[in-house]
């Protein structure tokens, strides 16, 4: 199965990244929302919850697991320890691994936090006719580390993360109005034009993520990313994290018009 | 200074309140977001917390202190132990005192949340034509406990209460529409008609609150409740907790229209 044929519902992309896919998952099962996945010790599991109810934009929550669970209510059948298409392991705030399942790593107090990801908000902006333009290369979205520093909570600090897309002048306002109906995915950008007042030197230099073309017209729009814990996590060297690696989302059967507010 | 000229200013509804005004805050400081408050050991906090996460209608956070400060950035200068009118102090899930402040009962370790409150909705729906009944009665929002659980998280577990407003039948919709714009402060309704299938046996006897008088063709509508957590305290038996008296809320400096969304 390849990417350009990308499986239309939560349960064959899952399975799919459960066999050994490990592209992106940008475009997949269009119409469902898709998760970041961050799993850390309880030890450290109340940090990252007032982490993301600090920092309600980058960390949207759609669900919290008990201590050890590997299920979850918005991906129903799901095995959050294989359906991801790849993972990070982090030891003290270090990249150790990114493995394609971490079943072997796997523990009893590790609290899984899924967090909405934009790609969620991807199809409205094409209903809307707003153009997506790393689908039309066929990248990822590109992602950048900005200077602006998040709310801390605990041990737990970290500049916010960006996802980055192209939109042509005249339909960023479009762009504002329709994603700003989905705060759970991140809600309205959280920058529009001007990449040098978020510390980002260099658009074709992304820290996550494809570089992607901008047409001419297009202004650089900015939304916070799911990606911000990675880098608190980072940032704080938390003693052991897994998280997917960034693009490689988990496939949720939560629907993206029942997360439409208003 | 008495009810009926309430403080237009969040400072000075707060500053009546800590000078021992004991009366519901609902219709003070017009314009502004009220909270519920709710205060555990840190140790109850993360149950709590994710308590929150997954009741988000009757629990949407506005506002999580650390450990032992009674500041918070939402209601700048408010001194948290006194600056709501009236408390409940609960131990192992009884209610033993209900002061006009706290300071001497406060502990290094109490982590305060603040909820947001429907009284904050209040304007928009007089602003959309729509009639507060229990305002034009000068009376407290009626509430009531439902049969209907929250999801636990942890030890904590308790039905959902929820606040009763009569609306008329062709104003509904609009009711609807306006208050599902601020999730933060409760959003749409969980219910519209029938308090029967809610578990309510009669609307005129509210476990909190003052009933209120449904006009002819009056429906009754339920918002979920910022309540809901004092009564998951009290069937959690949660070993030590503050809250604020039911209708007795935090004016904070929060607008209601920054909490809009859409």
């Amino acid at each position: 199965m390849s990417p350009d044929v990308s499986p239309a519902s939560p349960i064959e992309a899952r399975a799919a990244f459960r066999d050994g896919q490990a592209v992106p998952s940008t475009g997949w099962a269009p119409g469902y929302a898709q998760a970041n996945l961050v799993s850390v010790p309880r030890e450290q599991a109340y940090d990252l919850l007032l982490f993301a109810q600090r920092n309600p934009k980058p960390c949207p929550l759609l669900d919290v697991t008990e201590p050890g669970a590997w299920t979850t209510p918005i991906a129903p059948g799901a095995d959050l320890r294989t359906d991801v298409g790849r993972y990070r392991v982090w030891r003290d705030g270090e990249l150790v691994d990114e493995p394609t399942g971490v079943q072997g790593l796997w523990r009893e107090d590790l609290v899984t936090f899924l967090i909405g990801c934009s790609f969620t908000f991807e199809g409205a902006l094409l209903e809307a006719g707003v153009p997506v333009r790393h689908l039309e290369q066929g990248g990822n979205v590109p992602m950048f580390r900005t200077t602006r520093p998040c709310r801390p909570a605990g041990a737990l600090h970290g500049d916010l993360v960006v996802s980055m897309r192209p939109i042509p002048a005249d339909l960023v306002a479009t762009a504002v109005t329709v994603t700003a109906r989905v705060p759970a995915v991140h809600g309205a950008p959280v920058h529009v034009g001007d990449p040098g007042a978020l510390g980002i030197d260099d658009l074709d230099e992304p820290e996550f993520g494809d570089p992607v073309t901008l047409h001419d017209g297009d202004v650089p729009v900015f939304w916070a990313c799911g990606v911000t814990p990675q880098v608190a996590i980072m940032e704080s060297r938390v003693p052991f994290a897994i998280t997917h690696a960034p693009g490689h989302m988990l496939v949720t059967d939560l629907r993206d018009v029942d997360l439409r507010v208003g």
